[in-house]
């Protein structure tokens, strides 16, 4: 946990990946901790902030959230372009250190029993809504955000800073294969209006 | 439907929404048609593809979607960011004009009976299905896409073209109240392997 890891207001956390970015899970169970990457993850409700992700039954990080009940989202950069890959395609089952190998560095947020990913913009600590049947039909998983942070030279004041920050720092949109897109240009429609609830755009 | 519009086959059907765009929704019954904006749709499945996009109770083409089971997703581009925002904040029981008020020419596709909207990038048709549950507690719908088609002058071959498609092709990736980015530059980590089933990365 570095000065620029900023605690974000819980009715603004759904703006850390509203956008649509390829995310890191990670989990932790019995001492051990994984990290995977996962181009389905999204948005469903802004507060209590909840969001859904995809996780395959070959996952070995799907074992361990599911008894933990527990899990951080956390949004990769550019200059994670390689972990992010390299954590999407490796298993901890295959190799136990898979992490290592993959480059990246866990570390503690006090309070928070989660392996959190050194050097991403964002993380949502969530914790499982249990929902078996859509878990076992369509390895679908809701989590309600319980606290999220973000890197202050990438969003600050409830808004990204994409235009102003580092290149390093955008984003990452996987189409396929190892094909990605980094997020873009700012483009606004009119001044914010007041939020509406339940309404993402 | 015009000559730039080309079928998708289905097993490449998520890499037309896996990095995340704002998309449309568009549904039609009895004779009427709505559309509306959505940043909360994600891939779900690769084959057979299946996405997830959320929809609030207050929405009139949720309604639609429900009684006809049956919705298309689309892509929409920079071009149309007014368009998208104003379908995202207009209601079809406020305003029975939305449509035509938000500049949103319908055309037809046959053999679908479901409403497309002009000048998106990719179309994506779906099949409801039902699991009333997460509907209701999340209002999370579940697509199964039985066709989808993109326009050649962004996506051929299966992927993407932005980097060398006109600017006004560049997706939309809405944060909050009016405040979206585009899609960026193009990244690659590695020649393409061979498609890992399940697994978005």
């Amino acid at each position: 946990m570095n000065e620029h890891m900023k605690a974000v207001e819980l009715k603004k956390a759904f703006r850390l990946i509203n956008y649509g970015p390829t995310i890191l899970v990670s989990a932790r169970h019995d001492g051990i901790d994984n990290v995977m990457a996962a181009a389905w993850c999204c948005a469903l409700d802004i507060d209590p902030p909840k969001l859904t992700v995809v996780v395959d039954k070959m996952a070995q990080t799907r074992a361990m959230l599911e008894a933990s009940g527990r899990f951080v989202i956390q949004v990769p950069t550019i200059a994670q372009l390689s972990l992010t890959h390299e954590v999407g395609n490796r298993s901890l089952y295959e190799e136990p250190d898979k992490l290592e190998k993959s480059g990246v560095s866990i570390f503690d947020v006090p309070g928070q029993d989660v392996p959190f990913v050194e050097g991403c913009s964002a993380w949502l600590s969530c914790k499982l809504i249990n929902e078996p049947h859509i878990q076992d039909a369509y390895d679908l998983f809701i989590g309600e955000v319980t606290a999220a942070w973000a890197d202050d030279r990438a969003f600050r004041d409830g808004h990204w800073h994409f235009e102003t920050a580092g290149p390093e720092w955008r984003s990452l949109h996987h189409v396929a294969g190892g094909h990605f897109y980094a997020i873009g240009e700012a483009l606004s429609v009119e001044p914010e209006p007041a939020e509406r609830v339940g309404s993402p755009l």
